[in-house]
């Protein structure tokens, strides 16, 4: 259902108004008036009969007009009722300003869950509660009590979405600021109704809206953040948003700040960079961002090319640039003798370019500099930095600004102790400028990140619509247990499964006598592995329950035995299948695949690499279900120990090509499976020799419980 | 000898002084007028007689009285000459700002030499030359041409010596934005003589400066800075750099504007950790440090209270302070009985505490929550975050800057969007006020890491001092070789020099007969290794010269045998010394310990953790000799994978205690042989479980060559 009526409302009640507007109640109205709201205003009370010249009613009831939103402005126990009265009314959307709900324990919880049934049940759509509103700035809706609507609120092409009412206010004033103005700012409160995905979404589709930034703890329901961040990539619209509660600490402090789950933090990193929404680390790089999105084109590549008046700031920013992974190249020859004619012997031509402070005295060299730099093939975006010039501040900012309005490729700014004029000058000439040499430098970044994910979003489109139309069955082995029923497969039945995949796994025999042993020892052949199979005995080994290196069937013969009379020993209760034998792999790059069920992203695909890399640096990447081939690709390399792949010490680079088809193929079971797995966990995943394919030696498959 | 001739000189004279005050030459004179420097101003330019009232003399040696200091303007190709007339009149100091030398490829190096090579032989300390000079505050010595000097320059505690000028001078710039004023501000230039040590030295010692601030490319001595740096910590004065040229892009810019050798930065960021010299990222984070450290008490401890009147800031607060290894505490439990009588309800009193908006209604409540966190034995530093409040600005700031006076442990501010009277009245009482919350927490850490050096620094001052005089004697083998001598030690003399320092190396035996061989694995006993004796075979297992796991005297004679004659036949030139047997250790961690020789530093220690982490991940760490305990034990724990020392996979944990002797058996090598080890590696080194020590596997010496 739209979200029209809660943002773009042509009448708004107010319950509880108050005729001080210094008040929480009173101020809406306020900002309603000053702003010049143009829809009906409709302030009720019963305690007044006019409240600054508009007629106030007693009740929701009594006002003889339409209603589509109301401002809900009273204490919270009287929250519930006066949401009954409107939906009574026939209002349809509400926002809720009132605190003392989920974020106030289980009593708050309990009447919490009681508005949200109310609103599912009547349709009523809810923002809040506890939350500071929101602003629509193109319809001059100031439904908010936040101080951000005491200044200028001019509308733009930013909407931001926050989960966070103080700090969100904080982050609008800082974008006004910097000159960046706000089509939305919404304060997604506890979210007992619309929650930040339905906002988000709703935002990216206005047309006036460019760029979205976003402030959250965690999410109730990630998939929808997932989808629109699709539609987002479709549009070309960049997501830009913080994440905190990454830290112990922080999900602490988010628990009894809004009672949300924060999740793993390491799941959300890789998700959304999956999803193409650009990462930032807080406020400050945020709102960088969001004015490189608003004022850059996007670039083609990740070639930075930089120039300076200060060779310092120029090593500062390669520095900065090959941290982030983006290149600094070397600029082609002739670009470099075209700039040599330009550029003071004493100045640098490569890249970083140094232009030297003579082009205070001589300014055509900043403009021919800054065209060639930006006309070379291998720049796809270039940061020019630069400091002081209080006396020239006004040529040099209308010289910038004719560059970048002529350059298909993004130009920003990075001028320190900058004077205002100058930065005024820029910003109405949208011309992205920011105080600091790295932090153009992280924006650049931002910009590369967001065009590849349009760019892959582009290439796999048709795959990825593919890829969410399961083609496979699901083996009856997976479908859920019935009452009873073991939650974990069999060694045999995991294999199997995965077999039927496609993922090869190390030849196996289940076998439950001793001569069964030795006939499966013949027809495996080579150095075998015995392992007991009992659903009681989780820890095999420490049971007497595994034997490595087993080789000719007199010897399989005798360790089925000692195995068997071993585990009956020590654990006499335990059901015994019978013992697994399974053929030696022989070395190659241990790894780990698997699925794992996230609470807000559901079923998510992991990679791992083995050995120390999982157990000590927890060295792995979650990619949400389906997987395209580049994202398979993508979370492969983005392992730090990726690396070892490519064959260290002498050994051959590992067979990528089949690891991203297993990755693939957890993908498809994931889609097939829908809720039915719990979990997956391959461990280890031999990855043989490039050509040679991959192995599963061991496999853990959970069912989810009824 | 003390540079208080060059940057407190009571006469300058000016050599190329132009009476036009727009020109490089022509500046100085007019910022020393404008500043009102106190001494003997001497415009020396044959083209004037008098400039701006003053006599202008025709040469130096026309100037009728003593010259304490020489600012050089003239061309480079004039340099030489105009500082031999220098010379010539006993002038004892300069500042060449002339460009045209090292940064100028072959000719300009050869140029700056010969001026290096006068200062050497005359004793004239020279600053640049392709410097834009200094200013000391204090003594309104305006030997510069920077744009900096043209805004107020008031002295403050902040000294600020920079290998860029440009850079340095937006810096500069910055620093002034948020009224921090700096005593020195000193641009090194390309270091002919005077280098970047010296001056942090010179101005570490000035009693009025209380903070050093530097932005460093690469150093010509390392050494030196490191003795400023334990003078500093001495003192109790912090040291703030930005050291850039972190990348290989970055070295590259770096290398084409200075010219200089930047070095593994590895290495500094190591070596800066151990000397107490705290790194910073950025200018921006340089100044937040800055600004901290002249504001701020040093904290006790890395527990941080964290108060806001936002949950959110809260969080994202919480999150850095844990990925910054801080700690964010739960407050007693008598603070937080006491927070929550003043605290509303909806605000949360752990850690952090959210006292809401209420305190602007409330001011008490503000006062009374950072007094209690403040107070808290658990809390060592105090972050309050708030935005905006253009209202309450001047009643919150002064209240705030009573709380920080009052405490004993630093209180910053993280001020949002902040009203301008706000910051004034702030920075006027001394309360470091930055404004964003990440940027706080990073200030605050960088109080830690000063505080936990100084405290270290004092804990071990005897030892330090006492590891700085060898008590070993330099065994003959590491004594540098004579000409013709080989540079490799043999294995055999490896380990003895090993054994002398105290490192367990695992039994060993260079027998030359197979009966030797025999007798040696009956005194060894168990399983042996048998490794070809070489100089002349560096890659031992490809000339089949390794045999693994030989048992009994039987096989060892036999494989003794067969290595010998499988090396002769694949090798028939190569001089074979015998067969190194040697007993296998068991299982342990693997690790890899040496000696390098860095050339800004000198002799390091390094430490590694073997395999994988070494190869893949490059997880070493480096410290300069001679190394305290508590070096060692810091090293070790930064490596990435110190978990693996713990123990992981059931394994008992390692045994710690003897992995920090045997570095410090390196560092007294290290003091011992001086100049005579070019390089030492042992990999592996075994740690076996704790109590067990180390043993040294495999050792590689090589000797300084003549």
């Amino acid at each position: 259902m739209s979200l029209d009526n809660l943002l773009r409302p042509r009448s708004i009640a107010i319950l509880g108004a108050s005729e001080d507007f210094v008040k929480i109640s009173g101020r809406p109205l306020k900002f309603l008036l000053d702003k010049g709201y143009p829809g009906r205003i409709l302030p009720v009370n019963p305690k007044y009969e006019r409240i600054a010249g508009l007629p106030c009613y007693p009740s929701i009831a009594a006002v003889p007009e339409t209603v589509d939103m109301a401002i809900v402005a009273v204490p919270a126990g009287a929250v519930l009722e006066a949401l009954e009265q409107c939906v009574a009314k026939g209002v349809r959307a509400a926002v809720v300003f009132s605190s003392g709900f989920g974020e106030m324990g289980a009593a708050g919880r309990d009447h919490e869950q009681r508005i949200a049934a109310l609103a599912r049940r009547s349709g009523l759509r809810l923002c809040g509660p506890n939350t500071l509103g929101f602003m629509n700035n193109f319809e001059r809706v100031m439904a908010t009590f936040s101080q951000a609507g005491e200044g200028e609120t001019p509308p733009g092409p930013v909407g931001f979405v926050t989960q966070s009412g103080a700090f969100g206010t904080a982050i609008f004033a800082l974008a006004r600021q910097r000159g960046l103005p706000l089509g939305y700012f919404i304060n997604s409160g506890n979210e007992a109704d619309v929650d930040f995905g339905d906002l988000l979404a709703y935002v990216l589709e206005d047309e006036r809206i460019r760029v979205v930034a976003g402030y959250i703890e965690g999410l109730r329901d990630g998939r929808k953040v997932l989808r629109a961040a699709a539609r987002a990539l479709e549009l070309g619209k960049p997501i830009v948003m913080v994440k905190v509660a990454r830290s112990r600490a922080g999900a602490r402090a988010a628990a009894s700040h809004t009672g949300s789950l924060a999740g793993a933090d390491r799941v959300y990193g890789d998700v959304f960079r999956q999803a193409g929404i650009v990462r930032a680390q807080n406020d400050e790089q945020l709102l960088d961002l969001v004015s490189a999105f608003v004022h850059c084109p996007l670039p083609q590549g990740p070639g930075v090319g930089i120039v300076t008046q200060s060779g310092g700031a120029g090593v500062l920013m390669a520095d900065r640039c090959e941290e982030l992974g983006l290149q600094v190249p070397e600029l082609t020859a002739e670009t470099c003798a075209a700039l040599r004619k330009v550029v003071p012997a004493f100045g640098a031509v490569k890249n970083p370019v140094d232009i030297t402070a003579q082009f205070i005295a001589d300014p055509e060299l900043l403009v021919r500099a800054l065209d060639l730099v930006l006309a070379d093939p291998r720049v796809n975006a270039t940061v020019f930095y630069l400091g002081l010039m209080e006396r020239a501040a006004a040529k040099i900012a209308a010289d910038l600004a004719s560059i970048a309005k002529r350059s298909p490729k993004p130009l920003l700014v990075a001028w320190a102790a900058a004077p205002e004029a100058g930065l005024r000058a820029l910003r109405e000439a949208s011309v992205c400028v920011l105080p600091s040499a790295t932090r153009a430098v992280d924006a650049i970044q931002g910009l590369v990140l967001f065009a590849e994910g349009k760019r892959r979003f582009v290439a796999e489109r048709e795959v990825r619509t593919r890829a969410m139309h399961p083609v496979s069955v699901v083996p009856a082995s997976i479908e859920g247990p019935a009452a009873g029923e073991r939650r974990v497969l069999h060694s045999d039945e995991a294999f199997r499964l995965l077999e039927a995949y496609g993922l090869r796994c190390a030849s196996w025999r289940l076998v439950t006598t001793p001569e069964e042993a030795a006939r499966a020892a013949e027809e495996l052949g080579g150095s075998l592995a015995l392992k007991i199979e009992s659903p009681d005995i989780p820890h095999k080994t420490d049971a007497g329950g595994v034997r490595l290196g087993v080789s000719g069937s007199a010897s399989a013969l005798r360790a089925f035995e000692e195995i068997v009379a071993t585990v009956r020993a020590r654990r006499p209760d335990a059901r015994i299948l019978g013992v697994l034998a399974q053929e030696m792999v022989p070395g190659g790059t241990e790894m780990v695949i698997g699925l794992h069920r996230d609470p807000q992203f559901g079923p998510l695909v992991m990679v791992g690499l083995g050995g120390v890399f999982v157990e000590v640096l927890e060295d792995v990447a979650f990619r949400a279900a389906p997987l395209t081939r580049g994202d398979a690709l993508d979370m492969v390399r983005s392992l730090r120990g990726a690396r070892i792949l490519h064959g260290i010490r002498g050994r051959a680079p590992a067979d990528l090509d089949a690891l991203v088809d297993a990755l693939l193929a957890l993908s498809r079971l994931a889609t097939d499976a829908g809720q039915a797995i719990a979990e997956l966990d391959v461990n280890p995943l031999i990855v043989h020799a490039d050509g040679q394919g991959v192995t599963a030696v061991d496999a853990l498959v959970v069912r989810e419980g009824q």
